[in-house]
Formats: C-alpha cells, structure tokens, sequence
C-alpha cells in the first residue's frame, strides 16, 4: 500500500466545487470515480482545499491509497486519459504513509482576477470577474497589508460554517494592475477559512472604489462579524494557484 | 439612412464562425437576429474578418445601415443587453456612408496563441493550441521574418477556396514567448487567405521543433502549393485581435 500525491488543476465552470454532494457533480467525485476504474480499487482522494462551485485551480492536492504497481510518477498520464478536458492532473508522486494534506503544514495560494473596464471581454468571462467601476490598486494594496500577519478573520468568514477557531495567518496579499484592465489580488496563508479569498475580494474592491478606506480594515478585523467586511466576491474571479509543503512535498 | 461601425468580440467556441451558413449559428446571424429585434428593421452587418468555426475575437469590425434614432455611440450598450454573453460589442459608432469593412484598406492583426508545456492546463484550453514539444522560438522568429512583405501566398491558402490573386502584404510576424509556457505568433497584414495564419502557425510549429528550417521559408513561398507548407493548425488558438483602418475608420 503506498500514498500518492496529485496536483489537479480544474476548469470550475461546469462542476459544484470540489467536495462531493448531492447537487451536482463536483471535482473529487469524477477523480474518485476514475481512479477507482483505473485501478480496480475502491478509491476515495482527501483533498487539501475544498473549493467552491465555479472556482478553479492550477494546483489543487489530492492524496489517496493504492496497491497499484503503475509507477507513481506515470499514473497522471493514465488517469488525464480518462478525465474530461476540464480536468487534468498535472503531476502524481508517492508520499510518505503519514501525509495529510490538510492536516501537514502548509502554505496555499489563491488569485483573485479583476477584469477591470468598460464593456467586458468574452474570453475572458469564465476566469475573471467583470467590474467596471475605476479600482484604486494603490489603496487596495495597502487595505491588503493589514490582511498579513496572524488574525481573527471572524469577519472574512461566511457565516454559513460552524468553524470555531477563527485565527488565521495570512502570509501575503499583494494587489497589482498586471495589464491595463486587470486587477489582480494575490493571497498566500497556511489556512483559509469558508469563503474568505472571496470576501477579502470584495472588501479590497470596496476600498478600491473608495467606499472604504485601507484605515478601515483594523476595524473590520476587530469587530469580528461577517457584516463588517464586504460583499463575498464572485467564484469565478477565483483561482487556487498552488500549495506548498513544509518538507513533506 | 446612417451607416454604423461595430467592434465586436467573441468566443468563437460555440459558433459555426462568422458568415452565416445551414449547418449551425453563426456570429453574424446573431448579430442580425438581435439588431433587427432591436431597431425593427431588418438588418444585415457586412463583416470584416470572416473568421472559422472556433476562431476568437477581440475587435472584428462590422457595418450595417440603419435608420435608428438610438445615437450611434449607445447603441453598443442597447444592444449587448440583448446578446448571448460570449458575443460582446466593444464600440458602436457612425462611419462614412461609402465604407466598407473589406474593401476599405485596413490592417489587421491576427494572434495565435500556443500553450507550450509538457500537460494541458482546463482553464486555457479554449483560448489556445496546446502542443508539448520544446519549441525553439528564434527559429520560428527568423522563419517569420520570410514572410514580411508583398508575396505570392499561394502555398499558405487552403485549397477549400477558389481566390484568383494570392499575392498578400504581410507588415509584421512576430513570434514570443511571453510566459514560460506560452508562445504567441502575432501577424499584421492588409489582407488574408483562406485560413492563412493558421497555415502560418502550423509552419512555425514546424520550424519551431526543427522539422523545416528558416531558410526553407522562401522555397515555399515559391512553390505556390498547399503542400508545401506545414499543416492548418487548430482554430481554437487563433484570435482576430483588431482592425485598423486608413482614416476612415
């Protein structure tokens, strides 16, 4: 019995998100299903984030157990040749017996991309959110420094979850106009809590289009409410770049 | 009686290309359908570029003649309200009532993107062609140059078209990596061939892994045959980027 690792990168557009439920079809269930027929086995992948419907990812982790003798390094090409096009496991290796991908130390990063101009562009339309209102990114820039460090992100948290321990460590969060009409914002943490990229989203686009001020955001964080904060900003501006382990891999 | 510009954008994903035909929708017959429904006359747009199924856009140009007393710059707003969203008009504008959007002399520009790496990313594949060999883009660079200038294009024109004069003016082609994995060959010229840049993309591709060399560029270009040159590359990597016209436009 061995662990391997996956890297899944996903179109979200057409799937209910990432963990299984009985609304619609979601990411782990088409990889459980076609690792289980690839291998003869039952399967069941644990994922590291549970992303939401309509988000996607260039480098999401799964972890699962097999008796397989195919290497583990080449499993990925067998398995792409089963998934759909929207579905492509970029990279399979063998980890150690005791290695969890939500519960081993971790650092993830998502981006958030901003399509920001008049009239919006087709091409575009699945991967980035429309706003067309002129975005300060230097007020937003310094609205996201407040964001790092270790904090109560009660206030960046749907309040659709029952999670306890609202204290999180956001490592970095960086807003750039990395072309003409686009906005970028940039979140690297060890932990994020339901819905929270989206929420820092719509707060920094608030203060983007000063009906808050980057002063306000000690604020928000102290009052600990969902209300305090902005709105939660659309799915598919959202993209779960990578994950890096601390020495696990 | 006024005549009006549009500039117009497209997913060409789910469309039979530009010029309306039995076997599927078209853009044009779109654009038609919901600019008669929106003025309550009947309408027919002449196009510019009358680009393939799957085939994208950022700005292709068309005309119609309207009697609307809508302004001419509103009338891009009125009428995307009504559009499918993977159809987005950019500008509307009036326009000299003799021009015309082929006729006219106009350079246009045309990208065709390559995603280069060694798996297939979901969230590009429809936007661009993903082909894993190394491409080696200096090559590519020096075999494009060949093509700068007034020649007989004959060999890059498909054979599915009776066009007499094949001589066209290309005025620049360039090729870059403009990401590690991402290659754009970018073209600019006074008038195209039947799936010329295709053709184009698809001879690059061939130089790029070493399979012809720059210097075969000229001998095929005289050979004037289809077969002389590398194969159609696929239409999804293909975007008709914008027109520019001469004064008029």
């Amino acid at each position: 019995m061995k662990r391997i690792k996956l890297v899944v990168a996903y179109d979200g557009t057409e799937y209910c998100g990432w963990q299984v439920q009985p609304s619609g079809i979601t990411v782990e269930e088409v990889l459980n299903r076609e690792l289980s027929q690839l291998l003869g086995e039952k399967i069941q992948v644990v994922g590291a984030s549970r992303t939401d419907s309509g988000v996607h990812s260039l480098g999401n982790v799964a972890v699962f157990d097999t008796n397989t003798r195919i290497p583990p390094e080449k499993l990925c090409y067998a398995l792409n040749q089963r998934l759909p096009e929207d579905i492509v496991v970029q990279s399979s290796c063998e980890v150690e017996r005791d290695f969890h991908p939500r519960k081993c130390y971790s650092e993830k990063t998502y981006e958030y991309r901003i399509l920001n101009r008049k009239i919006p562009l087709p091409t575009l339309r699945r991967y980035t959110y429309f706003y067309y209102r002129d975005l300060d990114v230097a007020k937003m820039q310094r609205a996201a420094s407040c964001l790092v460090g270790e904090h109560d992100f009660k206030s960046f948290c749907s309040v659709r979850t029952s999670v306890e321990d609202t204290v999180r460590t956001i490592l970095s969060c960086t807003v750039e106009r990395t072309a003409e009409d686009m906005v970028n914002i940039r979140v690297t943490g060890t932990g994020f809590l339901y819905n929270m990229v989206r929420i820092i989203a719509g707060t920094l686009i608030l203060v983007g289009i000063g009906e808050l001020e980057p002063e306000d955001m000690p604020g928000i964080l102290q009052q600990r409410e969902r209300s305090a904060a902005g709105p939660t900003a659309p799915a598919h501006g959202l993209t779960m770049i990578g994950i890096v382990y601390g020495g696990m891999g």
